[in-house]
């Protein structure tokens, strides 16, 4: 029932706040026995963190991560793992603005309106740097299921989408993006953005290769619940398909059949033709890449006033000022990268239990 | 943890096979006091049964919900309200060939690859017989958010989707849809797509009415991680979107901020000029419409023989036989409904436990 | 979060009432390929059923299981097993008294503060008879765990204890008691108390041989924890012990210490001297039986009459008419029995989950 | 399902061994609202800390908690509370012996055979320097259940019983004992049983006031079975027992039954001659105090060497040299009353979500 929780045998909980002094997550229900040190979390940090190119948000954040608990000579221990990061740079401002102005898209209506009041400074609990402490905790999950590769990367920005994956290509720009082409006109556009002071939305996709068939549990478990459940939860979210998705609703059911084929060899897992279904049927896995897509909204912070009211009622515009994320779907492939490998790992729990 | 429990405080736990001799939910957490009798559900129970009209399915159920404990002299009394329907044309067929074959975009093989055996009859536990106790569970969850309004409706079928929003005319035709002319246009789609053994995926989109502000508790249980995480978990459901969804990834920051202004009147809620949100923001409702769509793969039950694998690796033919759905996203339209009801009342029970 | 259901991946959640027209059990998480029917759950049954002698309630209840769900060509499938038995000696009455008057001892009272008003007739969800549903999640338990053996015996009845133990006369009187002198006295005990139509108390002690070293999940998991839980959810329960329990209180820690020596062969566990520790340390089985004591108050049903108070708030005296258990303790073996097994099927498949 | 986190609603997640760098606990599902600094748990930890008197361990810990997140302008805003306390005192000593031998009646030998290696220092995760952490999440805990006290006090040291209860002295000896004379002898008892290098066993005794009729959640989360759940998990016990506990299976019904009497004014709760039942019926909470105890074993760290064999199954002895608690139910008081306050806090939320 946690609300801070996320997942049922691999289970992370976070905490902290924009500008409180760390945030963190407590990992319960790794196994005992794999080799963790703060070495196997960093690189997912620094993958994550912000100001490493002018297309995200200026915030300098080193996001070093400690572990408090957990490991012992090198090893997880199968008790919970702490880890936590410090909060390097809250910038001293003057909040009165947003104190009292409720920006629209943002969480300060709604949660004035849930909790009678909120810690407003850089967005409080609701804040985009609350997903460093869920890295750290898919850094782990990645460990428990070592064999499956996850990768994420963004394939449409402001409506511009690939039109090839080219994955040796994805760390020759700062977009995570597999098509140089798109990348190069995605440079052009986010410099346009960004002067203008405005934002744009993205696609994002992230898939999964060497989950094995069998993972998962229906009805209210499956795979892909959990994997909508998770990638909603990310700050800016506001889809999720799993597979061809939207695009299978256009199919005729001929058309969207993954036909089976037996495999190359005795014992060998059986040949699909086409993956439409994202590698999960029923809710379980099918062996073939677990294939997931999120849309993020162009994030609320931008430089043009809008009208809005204040916390009593007053009519006002409001306008952000300061460091903010053009396109926040750029930093959200790790974040979405690391809630694919938590809800595996906890696929592969899950599986263990019911079935030995 | 449970695999086939949905909710937190307002849980509810289905069971029960396609072909077995009945099927049914219990739910857990409702408050007492609510006047709750077999009429108020069995409408509910109408409305998604099959056999309505010749689009859907020609399984005769007649669908009768029976309580079995929880209510006492009309009202919930807080206990476990079980809910059991029996299934009564479970017609006699050679299963012989599902058995064996795996059917492509079923659930056969992953079932067999996970549990090592299924209950083939009918597609067992994954059939979408099971959302009939869904659809029960939600009716009480609507008694327990009396004020809320929940409408559901066909938005698309094989890709043709609607141009406007007539509610009244919404039974009028036998898709759930609010355009006449798009029903008449689907109509002949459907025959046609009926006659040819095919089938076509559809977009349902669902909205709430008279949500206050404040529903909904983040990070892990936001409304619409809650909400993507009960629709993804209906059959066929290949994604799911929130307000504008994977549109407003192609928006700017300034066209998707919903403005607000003071309400009319003193303590009156501020008006928004828009809902791009979808009624949700930060994981919190509000006050808006909470508007949601999914969309629905065509079936995989289609008379085209499609090449697939039997249980022990032979490639063969397989081909749906008898009584299917050519649009499955027609009977969707009261499970989603009811998927809804019931993360509303869920959230709105867990508001009332943090402040009061 | 269930306020019905216990365990945490075999769980059980039960529903009904005394006099309602059924009660039942959903089994969740139990694992696939489990040879299971009727026939595996009745003897539980009837072992707890009421009326067997005349030292228990003179209701008479068939206590017939039907297995609605979950097991498919005699295995279970890993999908919910639904069981239901239906009430059958709903004696009709007068229940104006008990709907106005709070018997003491009763949840009479506690009821209508929390729910405002309650299901009056015998009891209704408190009675009783809601055990029969936990005892047939303990027969699907057992199943799961199916080299452990789980047996229960009362150990003392109104205050006069048992002074040995011999396994083989347990089935030789109406008390699973293990020490035929005392079986003898406690049946002249129970005539003379029920005859004066007062009730006394019991003890009762479970324990389960054969659960290897490593169950259990510490820390809010552990062995211990769960069985205390489990335990003290059963009527009448008043207090827990584990091993030497209140016992250990009172003595040093030389002589409260479990002396360990290897086993005889290689690979041989190795063997405790004592097991003051009731097979638990830490929270985590030993590999030595795991022995828990309960104390069962007496049954509040009494005809003497008492004072109390009506829903009014005026003074008056209640009775308790009909039939009652003069000692509930008895009929509370089968039940702790099947609350241990579900206990340690849990256990089993938490320890799978996390070291596989 | 977490296996380190304890509650429904108001729930808690411990994290951290003995001689790791620090401990801590994330408290989720804390309203919002709620003055809360530092200052409303350090004297909580302060009572719990070693090193107070010469009867205690004599690890010198400041046991200083900082909280990281949740309170914003000094109240609690709704979202996770994180509260951290470094470990200081982690003496560099040779743990050589306690990493290969097992120490009958700790959790070496069942780590190990759980996790298959363990993290020896100090007892890493079993030691009862966790339960620091229980005693911060309870100080929040009395904050959200202001109106309720919660006191404990030692009744019982190795067998040697208090005979009166007279609040006022509980500060005035090392031991949370309310009989002077009591206190008198234990001490003389303990300064034996340290000089010895034994240990002795201890009962206490945890009740609370003020809490309203209708807490706790039939059936499976009623207010006795938490608080059993709750009251098992602290290290060293054995036992728990509500209101008379064992002595209750001891009497007649006639005796046990705690008969009521009208108010004394309109509107008043009414009035229980006795309370026998510990404050609880039926699960619920009947508006007196809520009454329990529990028995905690003698420590099994004693200068006395004791036969054991060691990870590679050999025959040797074992000895528990330097610190150590000769009673280690004197410093369980606080955190039992801890646990009571959490128990309780969850429960009035759980009530509040149930009926408003």
């Amino acid at each position: 029932m946690m609300f801070n929780s996320f997942g049922r045998i691999f289970r992370f909980t976070t905490w902290g706040e924009s500008h409180g002094p760390a945030l963190g997550v407590v990992v319960d229900g790794c196994p005992p026995g794999i080799a963790l040190t703060e070495a196997d979390i960093q690189p997912w940090l620094d993958k994550r963190k912000p100001g490493q190119s002018r297309h995200t948000t200026q915030r300098r954040e080193p996001d070093e991560v400690k572990i408090l608990s957990g490991v012992f000579e090198g090893k997880t221990t199968g008790t919970p793992i702490s880890m936590m990061i410090e909060n390097v740079d809250q910038r001293s401002k003057d909040y009165g603005d947003i104190a009292e102005k409720y920006r629209p898209g943002h969480a300060d209506y709604t949660y004035d309106q849930k909790y009678g009041f909120r810690d407003y400074r850089g967005g409080g609990r609701s804040s985009a740097r609350e997903t460093a402490a869920r890295v750290a905790a898919g850094a782990v999950a990645r460990k428990v299921i070592e064999g499956v590769g996850i990768l994420g990367h963004v394939v449409e920005i402001g409506g511009d989408r690939v039109e090839r994956f080219a994955a040796h290509t994805l760390g020759d720009n700062d977009f995570w993006c597999a098509d140089p082409d798109a990348a190069t006109r995605w440079e052009v556009l986010l410099d346009s953005v960004r002067k203008s002071g405005s934002s744009v939305g993205a696609v994002v996709e992230v898939f999964a290769s060497g989950v094995p068939a069998g993972w998962g549990s229906p009805l209210y478990a499956k795979l892909d619940g959990e994997l909508a459940a998770a990638m909603m939860s990310i700050n800016a979210v506001k889809g999720v398909e799993i597979g061809d998705g939207f695009a299978a609703a256009r199919l005729r059911g001929e058309d969207n059949a993954d036909r089976m084929r037996p495999g190359a060899g005795a014992g060998d897992p059986p040949v699909f033709d086409t993956n439409h279904a994202g590698g999960v049927m029923g809710g379980i896995s099918t062996g073939q890449d677990v294939v997931c897509r999120i849309a993020l909204k162009p994030t609320s912070s931008i430089l043009t006033p809008v009208q809005t009211i204040t916390r009593y009622g007053e009519a006002v515009e409001v306008m952000t000022k300061g460091r903010h994320d053009p396109c926040v779907g750029i930093r959200a492939v790790p974040v979405a990268e690391a809630m694919m490998a938590c809800v595996l790992a906890d696929a592969f729990l899950m599986h263990r239990a019911q079935v030995g």
